[in-house]
């Protein structure tokens, strides 16, 4: 099903993928799993060469969880192009991955600009630049925003859509299906904002839990440990509005009469400009090193997409139960 | 081995709950789903007389998703007294869980001193208030601090540890080693602060939620998709310095070099007063409706509970398996 609509939206035409790091890599997967063919190029050759023995392992991990059911099929229709043009031409959506740098990202544009069909649009994967920054004086503008996933995009469905003011609905409407019909899951950022809406969540958080460490009120394997035995496990399957809706008699209005105040008074508490300063930060570091050594770190980043694996499943297989 | 330490801690004497509204119940299961024998009392007679049933209920759920082994057996070592002096005469450990008033828990906590024996410790479920406003003037401040629970406490597993001043050492670590003996995961708040850890990183997040609301960045939909299909599903796991920590190849310190100054720009474009003002509540109100009507609150917090239930379950089958 997803398959169909994601090619019956590209007119049949593949997906491009620019840039394949690690958010290109995911992308490309992203993709191919719901049955586009897909064409990555990376100006790198190296970066390019091994794309698809990485690829290769991380769906072999997939199928193992359930979250692919033919690997090698998925991977046969991801290529590999040896340049720019081959990779874009003729493509019907490009996912622009490359270097977090303004001129890279707008020589690129101009690139794509020339290459690309009239109707083909860009999404861009950074998560930190407005695109109105990467298309100035562009008449592509009009078919490009950014599309920012959660790395890696291929076990973490979010994505945030963020039109530049220049960025036309059609380009807008036809990011957001396209992302439903590959199983991502969309969010709709109505404007250029720093930090959009994930980092700007996930950065309050981290403030206060520098502040609170810097304060001497907890360490920071407790805060950690408040969030994973505790408040995570709801906002893995509810958000903030929905966790409080449901944490008052009367729903979410009910809960901003009990409960603003307090909030409101812990906002208050702290001042804007405080810091993460390098003392703080060495604290910070010591202590995570006693819990992980600098040598475990990437064995830790494997347990991590293991365990995003196992939730991908454990959210498919209640899929197709047909439970929420 | 959880319930040997446990009747090894409180020296073969029995845990009184006091106040049986839905966190005292929760407590009361998860001491006697530890093997513990506990009385409880509440002083409004019709919510004692509904506790055992609904205990009952919540147990058979636990029964079908693996978290307990006999239900009618943890069931059996919950006993409902009829005056307080017979739930906590005796008693190893208290549980204070009534309503949250300074007054009403102040005039337990004088009552208890006069009650307990004199190396029984009392912890409060308080979700807001110091220990030290719940104790003063009492000789039994030393041996009082806030055990605050996440509701409901035998679902989620992270209890705050926090001590007044006055709280003695010793009632620190019996509640630690306490909360470890029955599986709860205990966390230590250094000192007394508004709305000690968990409260406080909820509070940032949610402030952050509703201005984006509020300038119309995203639907209250959008941002909750956000966290449950993004955030939310490396918090459930791992905390908020972990994920930094695995999210820069160097590690925390490396990670803070290269994105601390966006998370302190974010946090410094919020003025310190801004509040959830009525227009903006009812619109969040209204939209939440639209996703899920008030008859239907009940049946959702259901479902909640279901969906934690299903993580518990699986953290209980890893540590069985012996995975991290």
């Amino acid at each position: 099903m997803a398959s169909l609509a994601a090619r019956q939206l590209l007119k049949g035409r593949h997906v491009a993928v620019v840039g394949a790091g690690l958010v290109g890599a995911g992308w490309a997967i992203v993709f191919a799993r719901a049955g586009l063919e897909v064409r990555v190029f990376d100006a790198n050759p190296d970066t390019a060469a091994g794309v698809p023995d990485f690829i290769r392992v991380q769906l072999e991990q997939m199928q193992h969880h359930g979250l692919v059911d033919d690997a090698p099929a998925v991977l046969q229709r991801i290529r590999v192009s040896a340049d720019l043009a081959h990779a874009v031409r003729g493509a019907g959506y490009v996912q622009e991955s490359v270097l977090e740098r303004v001129d890279v990202k707008l020589g690129l544009m101009r690139q794509l600009q020339e290459l690309l069909d009239p109707d083909a649009v860009v999404g861009s994967s950074t998560s930190g630049i407005g695109s109105s920054k990467l298309t100035q004086g562009l008449d592509l503008a009009t078919r490009v925003l950014v599309v920012h996933p959660v790395n890696p995009p291929h076990l973490v469905p979010v994505v945030e859509l963020v039109p530049s003011p220049a960025t036309g609905a059609a380009a807008c409407d036809f990011a957001h299906a396209l992302m439903l019909a590959v199983d991502q899951s969309p969010v709709r950022v109505n404007r250029e904002i720093e930090g959009f809406v994930l980092n700007r969540l996930q950065g309050v958080l981290l403030r206060e839990a520098w502040a609170l460490v810097a304060d001497g009120v907890a360490t920071c394997e407790d805060i950690d440990k408040t969030v994973r035995d505790g408040l995570g496990w709801r906002w893995s399957f509810m958000g903030p509005f929905e966790t409080i809706d449901l944490n008052a008699p009367g729903g979410v209005a009910d809960y901003a009469a009990r409960l603003g105040p307090l909030y409101q008074s812990i906002a208050a508490s702290r001042s804007q400009d405080e810091q993460w300063p390098p003392e703080l930060v060495g604290r910070v570091e010591a202590e995570r090193r006693r819990y992980l050594s600098q040598d475990e770190l990437g064995q830790r980043r494997d347990w991590r997409d293991r365990r995003l694996m196992a939730i991908a499943a454990s959210r498919r297989s209640r899929k197709e139960d047909g439970k929420a």
